[in-house]
């Protein structure tokens, strides 16, 4: 399967007419698609019903000259000036008022102006491209959320929506347990703005009810493409996640985890193919756990490989990449699922917001040490797309997200500084170096499947949970299934009232154990480490104690805990403690030895559509690294060099090899 | 005197039906009290004029039925929202927006729908309630201040309080030196809002103006309430302290300082017995010291013994208590002069705001090691509580605290991080380490009552005080009294207007001292330690030199000094040292010796209505620690072992003994 | 040339009236001249129409009674209460609301109640106070800046002036890349709020309008003065600096840089002396260097000397003067080219917003050490001012500033802690404590004038620079000079455009070098040291390399570099490095040895009236220090002790000598 191996263009941000040099420069670099279009809107649509397709045209026109692939992208994130000054209320509304023009991704996205606007331009876009041939497929929007929209109108929406659900308000203020500090109402013309609340579980509604709002907007942008593209042409979405600095990492933020103003499994359904951007730290601090997290994630909502729209060329001054470094991304998002790296963006550009996110190429638009490994790898992508592309996963291990409980962090949390991603990421990372391959996937769809497919789920602070989820949990470890559970799950419902019986709710029997109350760690430690933050005072039924607190006074309660259940077994990791902790937990759950390679050595593993089974391994360090094959009889597909079981396999820094079985 | 013992109760916020089982289990664990109906308006009248009293009914007698005492609160601290829907303009504005609804205490108290809503509510309950023969007493509102009101209204009510206080425009503009910055008026209809003042002196009126509101607002509900209650009812407020983090503490907020929302002294008048929350530290941050500077602040407001009508039982992860610590904590209470200890709450509440405040019950609502202890305390006040409750004291030492001097704080402080209640506690904990009993009085009292009742008068950083009061000090040691005064006593008058001569003013020939001059510390030190933020350069004309700064430019200074005035002494301290160089003065002062105990002992005496003389002795840590017996003889009441003069008594961890002279 | 001495007086904000006395201390002290009336508007005019020159009156007659100088200011810049109730929008819009009243420098300098007022109490105050004959000289307003002014009207005046300059939309478009983010417009009728814009280029724009918006008032006001003055009195400006703390610096802010507000430059022709405010840090952080630089950037503004309209006397707390660092500090001035040293103020104020930014007298009103040793100085400025008075300075270094870079850094900068005026001021105080003196000149004088008075001109960060200047530095090293450019020079246009070739742009030939990629340092070092927040990888083409980044992958490019070209030579900083090694690139530049003095001893040279050369130097530092005379002969003028070169001066701590040279 050919890879797809491009850039973001913007001919409209040029300094000056560059597009034929660009798409040579791009063509000797092995690039075979552009992306185009998204964010456009003022230079489409100059004035309203005023269009120009001139710059559009001139760039399917040259990349089809050089036999190269265009994805369009419909450019209603950023909306033209003279829609403001058309209606001002297109704007969306914080605190109260309407923010002011010039930011994108700040409309209201309801906003009838606005969706009037933008449907004229999708449709006169999409009649204007579809016919290209070398048009692959669209993106609609671009990192679509809802934006935190609120005001009036949304409130209205809100409370139709919470008469649907609830029907009287009798069942509303019990549900939420409203009758606190008189929040209670008589009837629902009494309902006051969600926006004071001091209800947690109300507020979190009310998320999940913006979230919907946004997976709308796509599913309602994807109807209207949907009447012109042609059946060969693909709709994808740019899904973009959380963007922040872990809990006690530095440096400057990145794609780190749950993205918190889109559900991403609600809003695939707008979508035929997956699409996302991930970007992350380089340097001395790239691990390529971004990379596989956010990746993992994309590719469990469709169980389907996806397009990598956008990563970082060169990007910040802190991610300008050593050598070596762009090369070992771009394999290690292929060795996920992803069919395509692009760049955002081809080139840097010379004013505005983003005139330090740098593209392949910097300001002076020449060559430079990053075009130049970018040649490397689509030369490489060139030669071995029909062995790497498409590969697929059959994981055992699935790790649940929830917005839910993510949002009901902010309001339950463990510390100000450690968010629900925090948490994620820490059982997440942990799998990852230890080379545990997982999908990533939501609670809704956790929901909806048939989890026999999995060996062993793994529940990060999973708070909100639904008594019909528990029940389904119970019934996998019945059935022989592993759950390895951390604090704070199953402690509330979806409303985020808490179970009122002994914690975890539904699964004491499950983990043998039960707790009804927790602290501050304090001085208390695991194993001789400190806990951050949390840990819960757990009574022992029948497990095994994996490890007790020691401390003068929780001396007696344990912190990590392990029983076999039914024909299951089940972890519970009451306290949270450093990723080593945790590793020793997933390395005796895991069977895992001291000679598994662990990071910085990396392994990936797929089939491809030949069912060839591939092996991605990657060093992940500044030094020579190396790794003991495993395989009967593999074929590194570089230099075509073959290893039997035992053989010594050398990396150097910042590289990798690709087994193929033989 | 029976001690009372219990909890606040909310049965509407109960996920399932459970009163019975409830006050069976408190009625188990020895409570004899129940606190009900404060913020529930919305239950109690779920629509305008539909009352509902049928959770308070079925309370009132459940806790009848099992012959306990309730105390009714008035709901009017948390407003309903059909209330809200009535008018927009209940709520109180802050920079120039009504804030939205959800949380308490956000109301404006002075808006008439507000007030004429609140009355009818009142009434209703009042008139419902008052005939019960176990409703005790009743609580008025809760944790009452001025919500910092402001807006147009409030401005207009301050007008007419300024042409009151001043008459004249000349008067107004001297008092405040307003035409600094062009701000002084020509007439009264000039007078801008006081919202953008940047004259501290105006603005610190104003804080006293709006206080006064707060306090005007306890006396309306206390007429009311009058009107109904019997004679054998009390009225009570539940007074609270500033809520903050001490500076260079760690941790979490808890009560603190002195309150800076409304006046205790001025509202204590519309109560019959005045009443407090608590919250401090717990775990290895329990000291006891906001316990007692509380307690003594609560119990200074009228001479007299106080309710403790909140405190907690578990609260927060950080103040989840060790064994032993509960006990130790409503001794300590008891020992401070409060009549009651009450949990706040019975129950943790399963969702909204303070779901993680816990309760005695954690959210199982089943017994739990807090339960268990607190059923420990229960039987000991029952068989105590003739013996320990009520007790008095009769302390030879007052420190004066000052609204109006933690406001100028605000305006003309030391630094960003260390405010005014920084350094009285720096003045009271010092005392109460060395076990040194005191009265935490109000300014506005100590204008008023007599001072020979006095031997030593503590003033941190009265800052703001009036020629009246400075000269009652004066007056005060010239009769034998010894005041000990921090840096920045007697700086300003009550409207923040600097004397303008040489300082401590009108009490440079008391402390035998002057200055002119003051300084960052810098690298200053005294006595080999660190001074922190504040040196005046001290000029010692009679005074002693208790000590100097090391320093190569200000070491000619004195930065302590003790003076004999007449019949008098008073100390000066000019500068911000440590506790333990304030400790050595009050060694001094007080003749202290190595011998007495000390923190993490602490002793805490009274006399009880039967004339007895009892010790309380704590053991404030996590060892075990003995005591030398300093009473000719003595009973510890809880095993009736006797102690000579010079025997030593042993402590547990976290434990205590009760002395009675016998 | 006589020096002024003196300080500001309010006589309005005294406790009580004490005119005469104070005068006579101001008398004995040496003073000779007062500073008054600005900010007193509501003194002057209590109510409109209403004037009271009564205190104006008796200070300038009580001023000629002991023939001493008064200094004038228009009341402006702090408006009285009723002119806000006259009119609410006379305030300044933050956010889409008007400020409230209370403040000063808050209003909308551009509103026509403002300007209507403010020229009437002008024409008032002007009337009556020009025919005194000791009134010297007019302070039109104080501190003058554009307040963030913002809101409809003046977006409407920035629309005007960007159709001036841009004439169509097109060219606007383009000049600022606006397509991007669909910003671009279609018609100026389309041009939204600027408020909003995420485009810096069209950001800085706007702030270099509100700067002229600043400069216009002021050339306003002047225009009114100059009706009325005598040709003996001067107009004056009270100019300040940006007021910060610098980084990585502690303490409290204080002048530090170039003032966002107002281009010095630009406003300077509104008067006929420079002036300006001068506060620094003091005790164990005096180092001089804000003296220095401020002196040397206001003096640079007409070439000529500057008042020293205020300084400090004691200010806060931080900052009371060791002693005998007042008479050092006082000195300072005179040595840069001030003709006059004012504190601010006489006396402390007892009340509003400085109660604590102290005077020459404290709030007692009496003699202290900072009023003797203002004595010490009066008197000597008396006798010696005709040799020192008046110095002119010749210097051939110069250092670039330019506020359009200040605010490009805002956007583009090189961290969030770290501003451009943090490195003008690396650059700038690594000559100083080198003892190279300089002129610090606004890019604008610098596109103006000949550059062959200079040998070397440095940029620091000189972000924004336009092809015309660009063109004149590469000329000026053609014909011999010597330019030495940091990081970040060159990079972009006027409209903050990248210049899209390589960089540094327009001289890659000059510095030999060029760059394309730039990096956060990470653990790269320069010589061994850090390297801060950013590091240009620099191609080295004909220059030398003077350091090499040591860092496993960016070791191969260059860091600094030193390069000929044709007659001159260019140094180029590619990086953020310690003062310590910039030093090292200035020693060899400007041929410096280890023998030459260096902070803490400083030299400051100019030539007096009389044609004198003469020399100050500073110990600015604790101990007692020394320095070798390098001049043939010279006699210290304070005690008129003669030296030949070679010999040996001592000087105390905090002490001076002035050479003049025989």
């Amino acid at each position: 399967m050919e890879l797809l191996f491009g850039a973001a263009y913007y001919a409209e941000y040029m300094p000056y007419k560059r597009t034929d040099k660009d798409l040579d420069m791009m063509k000797a670099a092995g690039m075979n698609v552009i992306r185009i279009a998204e964010s456009t809107w003022s230079t489409l649509e100059p004035a309203e019903g005023t269009y120009n397709f001139e710059y559009i045209d001139e760039m399917i026109k040259a990349a089809k000259a050089r036999d190269m692939k265009v994805i369009v992208g419909t450019p209603t994130y950023a909306i033209p000036a003279w829609l403001y000054q058309k209606d001002n209320t297109v704007m969306v509304v914080h605190e109260g008022k309407h923010l002011p023009y010039g930011a994108r991704q700040i409309m209201d996205i309801t906003n009838p102006t606005y969706r009037e606007a933008a449907e004229k331009v999708i449709r006169k876009l999409m009649e204007h491209v579809a016919g290209y041939p070398n048009v692959i497929g669209y993106q609609i929007d671009n990192e679509t959320k809802h934006y935190d929209i609120s005001g009036e109108k949304v409130e209205e929406m809100f409370k139709k929506y919470l008469m649907d659900k609830f029907g009287t308000v009798d069942k509303f203020n019990s549900a939420y347990v409203l009758n606190y500090w008189s929040n209670s109402i008589g009837s629902w013309d009494n309902l006051p703005p969600v926006e004071g609340t001091i209800n947690g579980g109300l507020a979190t509604e009310f998320g999940k009810f913006k979230r919907s709002i946004a997976a709308d907007f796509l599913k309602w942008q994807r109807a209207i493409v949907d009447e012109y593209r042609r059946p060969d042409q693909f709709v994808t979405h740019n899904f973009d996640f959380e963007w922040k600095v872990g809990e006690g990492e530095k440096g400057i933020p990145h794609s780190f985890g749950v993205q918190p103003g889109i559900n991403h499994y609600e809003a695939s359904d707008a979508v035929t193919i997956a699409g996302t951007d991930i970007y992350h730290p380089t340097q001395d601090n790239l691990t390529g756990a971004e990379i596989a997290y956010c990746g993992d994630s994309i590719r469990s909502l469709k169980d389907d490989n996806y397009l990598l729209l956008e990563t970082e060329a060169q990007a910040f001054k802190e991610w300008t990449p050593y050598p070596g470094q762009l090369r070992l991304q771009a394999y290690s998002h292929i060795a996920n699922g992803a069919v395509s790296v692009l760049y955002w963006n081809w080139h840097s550009i010379h004013n505005s917001f983003e005139t330090y996110w740098k593209g392949v190429l910097s300001h002076d638009l020449e060559s430079n040490p990053v075009y130049e490994e970018a040649s490397i790898i689509g030369k490489e992508f060139s030669k071995y797309g029909e062995i790497i592309g498409g590969i697929k996963k059959y994981n055992k291990v699935a790790l649940i997200v929830d917005n839910q409980s993510m949002d009901a962090f902010k309001w339950f949390g463990i510390s100000d500084t450690c968010s629900y991603t925090d948490i994620v990421r820490w059982m997440y990372d942990s799998l990852y170096e230890l080379n545990i391959e997982c999908d990533v996937i939501d609670v809704h769809k956790c929901e909806k499947i048939s989890l026999n497919r999995y060996e062993t789920i793994i529940t990060p602070a999973l708070y909100s949970a639904s008594q019909n989820l528990i029940d389904k949990l119970k019934v996998f470890v019945q059935d022989g299934g592993r759950l390895i559970s951390s604090f704070k799950s199953f402690f509330a419902n979806e409303n985020l009232t808490v179970y009122p019986d002994k914690q975890p709710h539904g699964l004491t029997d499950v983990f043998g154990i039960s707790y009804n109350q927790f602290t501050e760690p304090g001085t208390a430690t695991i194993d001789g480490e400190e806990i951050r933050y949390w840990a819960e005072l757990v009574n022992v039924k029948e497990a095994e104690i994996f490890a007790k607190y020691e401390h003068k006074y929780w001396g007696e309660y344990a912190g990590i805990t392990y029983n076999k259940f039914v024909k299951g077994d089940a972890w519970y990791i009451g306290c949270f403690t450093s990723k080593e902790e945790l590793k020793k937990i997933y390395k005796k759950a895991f069977s895992i030895s001291e000679d598994d390679p662990k990071w910085p050595l990396i392994v990936r593993s797929g089939i491809n559509p030949s069912g060839e089974k591939l092996h991605f391994i990657f060093n992940y360090s500044q030094n020579e690294e190396s790794i003991i094959c495993k395989y009967e009889k593999a074929m590194n597909i570089f230099d075509e060099k073959t290893y039997a079981k035992g053989d010594k396999i050398s990396l150097r820094d910042y590289n990798l090899v690709i087994l193929k079985e033989v």
